[in-house]
């Protein structure tokens, strides 16, 4: 049996009126959690309830993916926000997912801050702070998924929090354990057993290869996979494949 | 000590973002349960916050306010639904508003929708039950109020919920103990002291005197009053002396 | 050389921020004019421009496609407006339209209403009115694209504009020449050769046989295709080719 | 007869739906030309042509205030955007309200960036120029005004564009020109007289007294007044007197 294992969260659920995004069908499978958009970026209150439903069926973790509001730009975009606006909004897609998972008889199991917010959270002490006590406010045994070494790590724990340090498989990182920004021509890994690999690594050794060839500690509890296209799917088929073949077991973190 | 109550409630928290709406604090004082805007139709986040913070400080029942989706028509429109999409509306504005009372330490005492959503429900049997589910679905303890004698109040009781039946201070009804249209002449009742002494009549013999002039009869738990206007704070303070001076008592529908 | 010809039009540019919609990129070789959602329904500015950009490029007709304003219905829900509201929204779109058509240098050609909209002006004198009054105050020289047989068709007449009227290619019609609903059980014509047969026969003879079998005049200056799916652009392309081998040209309507 | 002129100019047009916003009737007597909210921050379509109507009524100049897409943030956020999404969304509103403006056949006058946008304008190059470029494309006779000493005035004229230097009465400037941040202490002038004399001064001199005390020059077409306030109205008031007593007439810039 495993001893060691990893979580596979993607985001689902995005959606929004008339307009489809994603292949959730395709990606539920292929995962252990999801993150379920709540209406700030994509997700009408339909949307939510359907993919509520689907993860239900599916038996993964169901998690909130709170965003600016920001339809139009999808929560990419570093809207101007103060703390005390992001502990509200964070509170109020928490409550407004929590009734579905109430409806359908599951549990709420986690929180992954989306887009812009999640860099946000990433890189600034207040707003990893509200984003944190938010979660703390609404359920103190949310686990809260936050970038692997971020300010939302340590303001997640500081608020009473158990912290899923997440990774991504297909993103460089840098010799200080950061991620190396999109716009770096190396930022992304384009072979997927390469990625795959390096999520093996991760697990295993709790270490990263950075772009530089150095080697850097990386924790990891969670792996992000899309599943928005072909290749996507592809990787993250990939990644289960050598996860399995390396003894590695999937599940939520923290036992689930 | 008084043996008949009855329930004031005023709709509040109806800004959003930099537009201001009502007189939030002038009408606190004079009711005993407030209906929280949800965000569909006004009341962002940070309103919402701040009206559950200034509910709990007056220590008035805090309820929910859920709407269309309608922010352009401040859910007044009423925009083609299904019982399904109705279903899931007010489920996730519940679970919304539900995360700011938590927070706050209060806890949630009712449920009114607003706007068309009233209407819809009063009227139509199919679009009554999915509201009355939804609450029952989100928390069997919260109370539904509904338009005296409407769908709505057969519907909150076939799910098993209590019912608080709503009449309206300074509107007319017919002898079929309905509203009269608000385009019929004699639709508003313009005298204050007039409107507050038919509340009297309603809590005292269960009965109200029609346009026609015949008796009858009206069961009412909560009467509406409105913050909007200096004429609309006068209405709600006769109403308060008038019962007063009649003995009744103030509270919470069901002891509240 | 062709006596005879017929429009083909297409609605385009209904991506909206991070969502994308529709094939248009297929869809425009195939048709003589296009209708450009105008921020209501679909179709942001950025969107609005790139598809004016890319119409000129194919050297086709450019028209608004203005709806009611309704993202998340997608312009589809029968929102009660008044015909003044009409007018005012019908008006903000077709400028806003303009701004881009003048920067690109070519011609704003038609306006075709949308969704719900068409619908309702379709059905209803009023609306038809706001709506023809609006696009005459805006430019006479516009045409406007209405359902065959409609209100909408006398209603331009009356203001003074040149109507082009719209058949529907994979649609059944009643013996009153009216579009049978689409709940029929034979509403939709599956065969693409059928339906393309059907279009000939409406411009040839200006007659299309009824669901009950009835030979029904029906006036056509342009013909609706859809391009967002596999089998809306096979039944596209299908029209195309029986146009041409019956020796029907194709342009827009009144010579373009 | 008055030998120096100068420009008042007021935001208006500022409801949305059943939000109501400013004083607009008031406002309108004291000034001389206005700017029109334009759907992006405020300002939906019915509201736009009410707005258009008054002011023709008035006799005022009717200019665009176009914003970012913000309606939750009243366009007051920097919220991230490219120059092209600029120039795409500065076009879009002036079409919009040009819509109205033809309609009521008035003409258009200026151009007047809202909030935020006015300030990313007026300090950043590109978006300047996105700005200024989006104006010219749309009608070169447009006026553009644009904070005194701005990168919007350089880009308006390098765009060939006439610009209109704006100042502000109440408001404290630097000694190098620039007006002084909200947050100082001394950023806003209380006393109505006074700030009306250093309007005088602006127009008279071409000068401003500095919040150092030094004398800085300024050049100045058009002051912008506001009608949210009390206060505000007094402010006009106070400077229209101040002017007259100083035989300084007011008429829209460029002769208007």
């Amino acid at each position: 049996m495993s001893s060691l294992f990893v979580d596979l969260n993607s985001d689902l659920g995005e959606s929004w009126g008339a307009f489809s995004v994603g292949s959730d069908e395709q990606i539920i499978p292929l995962v252990t959690s999801v993150n379920v958009a709540c209406g700030f970026h994509a997700g009408d209150y339909r949307v939510m309830h359907e993919t509520v439903k689907r993860a239900k069926a599916a038996g993964v973790a169901v998690g909130a993916h709170p965003s600016l509001m920001d339809l139009h730009g999808f929560g990419r975009r570093p809207i101007p926000v103060t703390p005390a606006e992001v502990f509200d909004l964070v509170l109020y897609q928490l409550g407004a997912l929590e009734a579905f998972v109430r409806a359908e008889s599951v549990e709420l199991h986690h929180v992954k801050p989306h887009g812009a917010l999640y860099n946000m959270a990433a890189a600034d002490e207040d707003i990893a702070q509200a984003v944190a006590e938010a979660v703390a406010a609404f359920d103190r045994r949310l686990i809260l998924y936050a970038l692997a070494g971020s300010e939302l790590v340590r303001a997640g724990r500081s608020a009473g929090l158990r912290v899923a340090q997440e990774a991504f498989a297909d993103r460089q990182y840098g010799p200080d354990g950061r991620l190396v920004d999109r716009r770096h021509p190396q930022a992304v890994i384009a072979d997927p057993l390469e990625a795959a690999e390096r999520v093996v690594k991760m697990v295993k050794q709790r270490r990263v290869t950075a772009v530089d060839g150095s080697d850097v500690a990386l924790e990891v509890d969670t792996v992000c996979v899309h599943g928005d296209s072909p290749r996507a799917l592809q990787l993250a088929a990939a990644i289960r494949d050598q996860l399995a073949r390396n003894g590695i077991g999937l599940r939520p973190p923290f036992g689930g």
